[in-house]
This record gives C-alpha cells, structure tokens and sequence, in this order.
C-alpha cells in the first residue's frame, strides 16, 4: 500500500554523497537484533482496539463543527485527518491549538454552540493552553456540547465526571504523539463521518508489513535507517518531508512533531525535520536545497492518483507559453515538476527518497500514520535515545507558571536585566 | 516602530555559544564599507510609488473574493498581508499557488465567478503553475473578472492586451521574492481593503531606520549580521523565525523564501530558514531545540499588544490546575509561554533574540518587509552571495518541460532505470 523507493539516497544513483550498500548492511548487524527485538509498544495496539463507542457517540452527534481543543500531539493527527480525508457535505473541523488571543476569540464568537461540539483533549489533564480555551469555550457553550479525551489522572478527568462530559481515555501507555489512532484523532475524525473502520484497518495492515523480517523488506526499518545513516555518515542532519498535495500538508506536520520531540534529545543526536508543500515549495526552498549545502535527505510523499484531476483547457494556439500545458491535467503538470525536481536533485547529489501511496484516502493515511511512528521509534534505537519522553520541554513551563504565578512555582527571581542590546 | 533585542543572542547572556562584542565588531570592520555603499536596489523604491491608480481599481470592484494565482513571490506577500491584516467584513482572501488537482479544483469550482477578482501574477509572465492555474480560472469565469500583474516582457502581458484585461507592472528591476510592496502585493490588498497607504508608509519608516549610519543602531544590519555571524564563527545554520500570533504565521513563511532563495547559493553558503508558531510548536519543536544539536538561532517575533483580548473566566476554585489561569488574559498566558520558551533557551545555551512590534497592523507589517528586505540583501553581501538570483531552481524547470513535452526541450533521454530500492 505504501511504497518507499530509496533508490535515489543511493550511491548508485547520486555519487559520494549516497548511502553503500554496505553502510546499511553493517547498520543491520549493528542494530538489528535489537531493532528486532522491540517490545510491542502502546501504540502498536490502537488499530486493533474496537472503534464502536466513538462511531455510536458520532452517529449520535453528527455536528456541523468540529473544534479540536488541544496542542502538539492533541491536535496534529486530528489536523491531518480532517485536511487529507473529506469530510462530509457540510462538516467543518477547526483546530484551537494554540492560546492566540486574537484566533481563539475570532473563531469562538463565530460558531454557533449548538451546531459545534468542542473536544478536548489533554492526557495529563492540565496543559495550559488546553484549559485556558477550554474554560473560555465553557463561557460561550453549554456543558452538553463538550466532549473529553484524556488519561487517567489529572484534573480533566474529574472536572468532566463532575459536569457530566462524556470522556474518551488516552491509555497511559501511549503519549500524546503516538496517539493519533486512538480517541485524540478517531473521534474527530469519526463526526465528521471519516471512515475510521478503514483508517484502522490501514494501520493493521501496515503493522503486518512493518513486521517484516527481512530488514530490506521492511518499510519502517529503511525509513529509520536511511535518514540515520545518511546523518552520521553524510552529514544530512536536515530531513526535509515535501507531500506533493495540499490535503498531506498536515500529515507532515504531523511527522514535524513525531520526529522532532521523539529524537531531539542529545547535543549529537537530533535531526531537524522540515515541512515543505510541493510544487509551491520549488519557488521557495529548492534553490537552496539544489545549491546551498549539502545537509539535507528531501522525502517526496506523493499521491499516485488525486481524487479529481482538472485537464487544462485549450485557450489559444501557436503560444510557445501555452502549447504544451493545454489538453494536460494538473497531475500530469504537478508529476512532471515533482521528478524535474527530483531529477536536479539526484544530478547535484543530493539524497532524496520518495514514498508513493495509490491515493488519498483512510487505508493509505492510516498505513502512513502507523508506518511512520513505527519508524520514529526504530530511529530511536538507532539514535541510542528514548523516543517516548520529552525532558526538554519541562524547563520552559516551569519559567511559564512562575510568570503565571502558579502555586507552588516560585516567582521570577530578579525582573528581567534591561537588553544592552536593543535597537 | 519595529525592535529587535539580541541579547540572547551574545555571551553575555548565554555563554560560549553566544557572539563576542568583537565578534560583532570585526564584521563591521570587514564588510561595513560595503553594506554601507550598497545601490538603492529596486525594491527600495517600492514604498515611494503612488498607489493611487491601484486605489482605484479596487474602489471599482470591491469582490467578495479575491484569489491570487502566482506562486512563490508572486503569492507569498499577498498571502501574508491577507493573514495579518483583517480585510473588510466578509471579504475572503486564497492564494490558488500550486498546481494541486484537488485543491485547485475545489476552489475554482466554489467560488461564484460574479464575485471574485482573478489576479494573475508571474513577472515572467510564463510560469507553467500559474499560467495552468489561469486557464483552468478562465473555462470558469468570463475574462471581465480577470486583472494580471506581470512584467514587461513575456507572453502574459500581450495575453492580457488582446483581451483587455488590466495590466499592472511588476518593475524590471524588483524581484519575485521582493515585490510584495507593488502591485502583486498591494492589489489584493487593496481589494480586501486593507489600509495601503498605512503599509507603505510603515515600509518608508523603516528605510529612513534602516539607512541609519551607527551598525549598532541599524535594525536591518544587526538582523543580517547577527545570524551571519551565528552561522559562520558559531555553527547555527538553522534560522527559526517563530511568531507569537496566528496571523503572522504567512509573514514568517514569506520570509522563509526570501531568506532561502536569496542566499542558498553555494555549499558552503546558506542557512536553513524554519518557520515554527508559539505557543504551538513550543508542543512540537522545542525539545528539539532545547535538547538537540545547537546548531539553531530562533527569532522570535512577538506583537506588544493583540487586537482582541480575551480573559479566562473563573470555573471553579481551590483547583491548581485552573486557579492561576482564572482572570488572566491570552495575550498574558501567551507572553508568559513565550517568555518560558525564551528562558529556557537561554538557559541551554541557545542563541535567540526577538522582534517586536507594538500590534499587528499595516504599518508594523509594511515596517517588517521592508526590514527584512534589507537585512537579506545585507547578509547576501556579508555571505558573498548575490541575493537576487536563483539559478538553482532552472535545471527542475527544464527537466519539467521536458516531460510535458514543450517545444524546445528535449524528451527525457530514457525512461528511469527500475529502481533496485523500491519496497
């Protein structure tokens, strides 16, 4: 279903700057065994957990808004869903994942409460994003139109219980980046009447490929693998996830965060993932992925068949400008720029890699979602980091509750030096 | 009307991986001759230009609609003043800047042609995206609905001339990637009813600040010199800009193209620009950048004051997870995690530093492009880089016609080997 084609990270294909064969055969015998291994973690059970009480709660609800309340991994898989898989006629999704004054208040005073149901969505049941637009969404909604995901302890869970709010649970074993075939992104997806039984049955049947023994036939293993080795051995830290197809933006989004908070762990191990959207991207960033340094691994995610596909109509003729776009449909035009792109960065020695799926739909998005967090947690082991925890981010909100003055968090200790350095 | 704050960005405040005052002075020593005898460039002269006839056609239409068929510079800025600044009520801005079947489709197919302005922008006047993108607009709209803007040459503005349909200019001597402040930019603003005339004389501030002779004061020299520098004698490549406001989100993302395509040029020249969003990436990125390879600056770009302002009402009290959020303000809540971020940052050692802006309005944004105009073609010049060329992105091009066939471009030389890597 998801095809990945590596052909071009190669040295065979791109020169001194690719991957030997042997440099991934030595990584298999390197890591292998451990790879091998791994446990069956938290989420590699979500696809196989029946879906029936967020369809019945859905069938029930059938809203004409959808607001995701959430942030990072409570909010990106919902996102991509909702932007890759159509909802129905009607059926709108919107994301408050931010504390935005000026977004939150636009788009609460817009919709109407009875039209909209708000899901909120915070495993530990605090985030302060997450509550602060959730108790402001309380002042302009009723109670009935809310709906909780959460884990099993915090302050979420009870203040739900308390007013009656149904409650859809995180399980503990999985966090909130790993979370997207569970409630967080399911429910959502499921009142705006996405097909999850397919979504679900996507990621099963990649967790069959994924299983693969045989390292070279396994998807996840090489989409860990050849990012690794290419940043250890090539010095390609970079890893650049370019979808030619607007409804995919999200979804690498999605893949922003997991590989990001999943690997960004040590001074010497961390690569930085970038989203770019092809073809308007090659008018912004190729230039200098082409010419400027060599540090980068480009992932093309490219739809095989789009879901329509316009023909360009003939106009005039004898126009040099015109002629040869006239009587071609736009995925003919957008195929040819994505390999024109791919060709000049293979003929520069540049590696790049592409996955293909048949089209956009819920088998494909869910065989993507499980094969790329299968993937994230393998580069994890490669990486010698623990893909699940994120230390780096508590320092940070420590410093923003002792602004907020949070019990228990002691007060900024010296006002803020005056900037010498302020023009 | 713009400040940019780097104490963050010097030992003095993060230690060894910050720059030295020396540092700083050097550079001055070594390039400031030059910056300071460089050419008014074309865009330079943008914010002098009379909008008057602009004003005018936009008093005439006043659409519903207004879709801008460019792609890179001819959408960027359009797209970015359309996101920041509020169009009159019920006045609806898209950016039709790609060839993506789906997404094309779907809107051209949703908007009533009776109440929609087509503006067609490709200073080529031959861009294979947007040329496509027209003619598909064309099968759907009568011409009358249509205005270009393009530059002198090429086979658009002879199109045009044979339909009537009006023709703005793009000026030879302003690039894509800097001609938000003409007409590609200033007509959809001027359709949406943005204040105009407020963007240009924001964007006239700021060249009087900018042509201040003391690099120590001058906005646009320090916004080049200090991630030069952060580059070159520190290893940050990677230059995040990560507003603090949804809406200024396209405003970082045209920067992300103006800062790729202009100084992308060699490999051993050419920082990574990396667009991410406070407070939502604090959700997605920061482990990373708290944790990882400190091989990053972030910039963060933060409004002084929101144009609405919401207060968290009071829930419940005597709850920890609630109570220091109850009458606190989003913009506060927002400046606390912002000012979390910032800490913890410094406090790891890693470089940052901040614009602000008193509010998100025309002449703040008119202030910000023209700055960051300048500071680019500066750092071209620090980087020994012509900033105003993209040679990389011709080999794509050819390739692209290649395959579609346009006369003059030789077929592919044979179809693409079976790749060997393919699972």
């Amino acid at each position: 279903m998801i095809s990945f084609d590596y052909f071009r990270s190669m040295a065979s294909a791109i020169g001194s700057q690719g991957l030997e064969d042997k440099d991934l055969e030595r990584e298999i015998l390197r890591t292998g065994q451990t790879v091998w291994n791994l446990p069956r973690f938290g989420f590699c059970e979500l696809p196989y957990a029946d879906p029936g009480r967020i369809l019945h709660f859905a069938r029930e609800q059938k809203p004409r808004n959808v607001v995701q309340i959430g942030i990072g991994g409570s909010a990106l898989g919902a996102t991509a869903i909702a932007s890759a898989l159509r909802p129905r006629e009607g059926a709108r999704y919107f994301a408050l994942d931010n504390v935005d004054p000026e977004e939150t208040a636009d788009l609460l005073d817009q919709l109407r409460p009875e039209e909209t149901i708000y899901h909120v969505v915070t495993k530990s049941g605090e985030t302060t994003e997450t509550l602060s637009t959730m108790m402001l969404a309380l002042e302009r909604a009723p109670v009935s139109r809310f709906v909780v995901t959460t884990g099993s302890k915090g302050f979420l869970r009870r203040f739900a219980q308390e007013r009656k709010i149904p409650i859809f649970d995180i399980p503990e074993n999985v966090g909130g980046r790993f979370s997207v075939l569970s409630p967080v992104g399911l429910l959502p997806a499921a009142l705006l009447d996405v097909d999850v039984e397919t979504l679900l049955a996507g990621a099963r049947e990649a967790d069959e490929t994924c299983r693969k023994i045989d390292p070279h036939r396994n998807p996840a293993f090489l989409l860990a693998a050849i990012p690794y080795l290419l940043d250890r051995l090539r010095s390609k830290p970079i890893h650049v996830m370019m979808p030619y197809a607007r409804a995919l933006r999200d979804t690498a989004d999605w893949w922003r965060q997991l590989w990001a908070e999943s690997l960004g762990k040590s001074p010497s191990a961390g690569p930085l993932p970038v989203l770019a959207l092809g073809a308007t991207d090659q008018h912004s960033q190729i230039q200098l992925y082409n010419e400027g340094p060599n540090d980068k691994w480009i992932l093309f995610l490219v739809p095989e068949r789009y879901r329509s596909d316009p023909v360009v109509p003939s106009l005039l003729s004898g126009e040099p400008a015109c002629d040869y776009l006239q009587g071609k449909s736009f995925s003919e035009i957008l195929r040819a720029l994505q390999r024109g792109t791919e060709d000049s960065l293979t003929a520069n020695g540049r590696p790049n890699a592409t996955i293909s799926i048949p089209e956009i739909d819920a088998r494909a998005l869910g065989a993507l979602f499980y094969t790329l967090e299968m993937a994230t947690t393998i580069a994890g082991t490669l990486y010698g980091v623990d893909p699940f925890d994120q230390p780096g981010v508590e320092a940070g909100k420590r410093a923003a509750f002792s602004y907020l003055g949070r019990a228990g968090y002691p007060p900024p200790s010296s006002p803020p030096a005056e900037s010498p350095y302020r023009v």
